[in-house]
């Protein structure tokens, strides 16, 4: 976590999710922003991220942020992910940390520390 | 944002962002964690969130979280989404918090608040 | 299925399939073509084809080939996954037709004709 | 192209596309076939086929088909995605071969045969 900016002060999740749901609000756009319309933008943004990366070899992959146009490409998207991820949780109601805290709760159950090497199971967020 | 659960206190995204971080260690799984792999598996869980509104009617997407086995799979994926994200950032040294706010501020100069209904442009974030 | 261009004959799947594998090879691009690589770019370019809806209402969604910018989209973008679904294919040596004749044949015993009207089961490819 | 099952014929690609349309007609399911919602049943199907691959080195992503398991889930992923590229086809009238053809014209102008080694440009096909 290298980046900082001259921002007045760190911002918060919280504090993003609500400029974001007041930046929609003041463009119109709330109709727009329902939970099926999010989703799918959701996997949009993260298919632009990954196509930063699908040509690439590993050591290639491991570098791109040493290139100032691939790192501002992946800052940008990443930035898109978050967004639509915030405005998703704000449209169905769920809180992303408590969401997110409860499933690695699940998952140091589920893949004991001591575990074999296969790799990070499916969806196991490892 | 009405869940609470019986959190010590309210995680951040950075001390979650860090469990992550140690989990991984712990299982050894630094290995895969590549940034090519984890923005593909970012794609390919945020398809698993998109899965669960495929078929639904705007009217029945909007009472996913009324059902306890939808609303479950959607926090769930959640989850893996934002746990994946901060997983990727971690790997290229990105702050996902300061990358959002950034792209915040370009889209209010870029999308004025007055401006017309077309609706979201793409990649806008709004 | 209205389309007709000059094409001197009608391209076969297979034709298409093998053109685009001297394509790559008369560029040097196969050590880019490796499954891996071209399942991320399948995924990527879908999602390129599902951004044309993303915000569209099921109206709006219905009519988007009668706009011939965003029907150009809509072919090209189909090319695309049709493309690289040919190239994935070929790097891993499946048949693309037997292997849907073998799962239509499934999904018939699956879900029988006269089942219910709850929807398309997941990857039911129905 | 390797395999060869007990089909009658070999089935073109028109004939699998009617197969499923009759498909979907048999069992109620036109109403959920709508652009968008094929649209995204495809990206979510095209992300379960990366899933496969998403932890593997690129040997391992290169020895996929010798493990019976790994080898059907491709094959029946490879199904699902183009059973979900030709209803979105049916859905809006566009002919996949028509597309595939002309974008390979296209990208013959685009990305000469001689040009040089940078890899496949995004969304080139090839």
């Amino acid at each position: 976590m290298s980046e900082r900016e001259t921002e007045p002060a760190d911002p918060t999740l919280e504090s993003l999710r609500q400029r974001l749901t007041e930046f929609a609000a003041a463009r119109g756009w709330e109709p727009f922003h329902t939970p099926k319309n999010l989703a799918a933008a959701l996997t949009v943004e993260a298919g632009e991220l990954l196509e930063v990366f699908q040509w690439l070899t590993p050591e290639q992959a491991g570098s791109v942020m040493s290139e100032p146009d691939s790192a501002h490409r992946v800052r940008d998207e990443v930035a898109d992910v978050l967004a639509y991820l915030l405005q998703f949780c704000t449209a169905v109601g769920v809180d992303p940390l408590t969401a997110l805290a409860a499933k690695i709760e699940r998952n140091e159950l589920r893949f004991p520390a001591s575990g074999g090497g296969s790799g990070p199971g499916p969806g196991s967020g490892g």
